[in-house]
């Protein structure tokens, strides 16, 4: 018997994967999607230290490190100001880079299937049985038992689907804000990530490549994209984004909007029987502070570390601890992405728009762009 | 003339009145209420690190450091285990001391009187007029031009009164929940101050003396002290501040019980001509923290190293830059004690009532408890 079945080659199970190749522990990939798909779509930008540092230890770094572009620091705008906050300098080099996630799981992809990984694409799995003893992942017309199952496959995947209801609890918590995302063919703006706290409301400046922006705009939870015509994101970003000193913004063409209702979820234990959940299915984070494909990285390792100990050493300790151990980091990330919005976002509809509150938001500001315990807090908590 | 005139003999205007003393500079301390009330009215009782080097350099600190109690931790509690942020260890050794305001206030008039300064008690001032110019108090029967008054009479007193509408800026700020504040004839039932995160509400055990102790309890905003007979208050403490090893609470007779209102208030500038606004007269923050005391002493402090500066060398940069000097500290003290406010807060009326902010407030104490920055910055902030 195959011992572990990784349902879903995002980020989380590919890096899962390959953990596992690299220690010749026998695993399958299945995935919904085609090759062509999964290695073209546009999600995540930002690495983190953490992620990168395990993806290096096992040769996976390699490209990210040399076509990324290495960032440390960011920018908060305010009242038309501008304040850095230098997070590298003040975590001793440790520092994030921008790789589009598409990117990465090609390299991921293209290293597995080179260790002779077997990923099965265009393959959508209906349901995992048997949980409790050798979970056997199904498809159409098929099905395959396994040791362990890795449900890498997001919060409305077939793995969290397939976990008896009430045996997981699950916290969820709506921010009561959504976020216009925008992809655009626009080179970017500037060097540093943009965070804006305008009037109006949050905007976001992120990176992805030369040739290739992403932008956010608060908006109502639940807004309609029809809303927001091309000419409208724009004058916002323009407004939102304005700085005192004539600070430009180059346009393009709109690639992709949508917007995201800004929540929170977390499934407690991130196991049941000898399901494991990764990633997404697991815990959804606000794209703030772009802690959801980094916190997925990290379950995969410490997961494939739990299997390595079980399966080279005998010792299945740290297989047990697998979700103790990643609550921990998921709820401090929680923490911070909740802590960020609430920064990020001015008052429309919390009660909170206010000078007061707006001051008090400047105060943080000051303090986390500064060289303080608050900026060194700041700081390593989102170079991660 | 003589110099300065101050409203208001609290800690802040006889602080004031006590450093210009010292530097020879005269000026008389105007009261609406006798010597014998303010030496008895119970308030604030915890008084940082800063406020006592300040203290300390004009010989006010003698008693307080010789009778009030060293605290350098507080305990957190949640879901009835203790976490206890030891933030005089992060801090190089700084620490609290417990000694009730009035207290302080005795020691301040002793002192204030032994230097051979005036205090008019019972003297209501019934306003302040020429504040362009030499701006005179006013009070039944009589008044008195000085070349600076500092206003130090509170959020309600003649010095706010006297300044022009509009002429300020008022920052003003709700957090829509109210603190039931007990003092009772009752022994501490802690050495540490206890601040419990409790599904129905925060509840918190401050220290006043071997015989006195306050206690807050969050209730809704407004709140009738009638709701709250003495028995539901022990009940509730009871029931708020439990612990798993059987902690026990103590209990006495109830002195004195009243709703407060959980309001931030700042007045930009901090001064309007001649008239400068100290202490609570140019900000309210809530008791979360313990800063009100604190920032009225600091103020004092800085307003009277300006006025020395000014009259006994000539140079008013430090005078000039008092209202900008110390609102980047009101500030920062105010977004420490709005975020303490909503770390202590339960969600009651906020729409956060729910698993995931629970959670999420459990992550802060385990942060805040620990020996990361964010400890570092909690222990720095909260020490002063």
């Amino acid at each position: 018997m195959t011992r572990v079945g990784v349902v879903g080659a995002g980020p989380a199970g590919l890096m899962l994967a390959n953990v596992l190749a690299a220690h010749g522990i026998d695993c399958v990939v299945f995935e919904r999607a085609s090759r062509a798909h999964i290695e073209r779509r546009a999600r995540a930008g930002l690495i983190e230290h953490r992620a990168i540092r395990a993806l290096d230890e096992y040769g996976l770094a390699g490209r990210l490190l040399r076509t990324g572009v290495r960032h440390g620091a960011c920018e908060f705008r305010l009242a038309g100001r501008r304040h850095t906050a230098r997070y590298s300098e003040l975590t001793g080099g440790r520092a994030h880079y921008v790789y589009p996630q598409q990117e990465l799981v090609k390299d991921l992809v293209a290293a597995f299937l080179g260790h002779g990984g077997e990923i099965r694409f265009d393959t959508p799995v209906t349901g995992i049985r048997d949980l409790d003893a050798a979970p056997r992942i199904e498809w159409a017309g098929g099905g395959m038992s396994f040791d362990v199952v890795a449900g890498c496959d997001g919060a409305h995947g077939a793995a969290v689907r397939s976990v008896p209801a009430g045996a997981l609890t699950v916290h969820e918590y709506r921010h009561g804000h959504g976020w216009l995302a925008v992809l655009a063919a626009a080179p970017p703006s500037t060097r540093d990530i943009i965070y804006a706290l305008h009037p109006t409301g949050f905007a976001g400046h992120m990176l992805r490549s030369a040739e290739v922006s992403r932008y956010y705009l608060q908006c109502p939870a639940g807004d309609d994209v029809a809303h927001w015509p091309d000419a409208r994101i724009w004058a916002e970003l323009r407004r939102r984004l304005a700085t005192d000193d004539g600070w430009c913004l180059r346009e393009g063409p709109i690639i992709e909007k949508a917007v995201l209702d800004m929540r929170s979820r977390v499934c407690e234990p991130m196991r049941f029987g000898n399901l494991f959940l990764v990633g997404d299915a697991a815990h959804i984070v606000t794209p703030a502070g772009a802690k959801g494909m980094n916190l997925a990285l990290g379950d995969a390792h410490e997961l494939a570390l739990g299997l390595v100990d079980r399966y080279a050493h005998g010792d299945d300790r740290r297989l047990n601890a697998y979700s103790a151990t990643r609550l921990d980091v998921v709820w401090r990330a929680q923490e911070f992405t909740t802590s960020f919005l609430d920064l990020l976002h001015n008052a429309i509809g919390t009660g909170r728009s206010d000078t007061y509150s707006d001051r008090v938001r400047s105060a943080i500001v000051n303090q986390i762009t500064g060289t303080g315990p608050r900026a060194q807090d700041f700081a390593e908590s989102y170079v991660g």
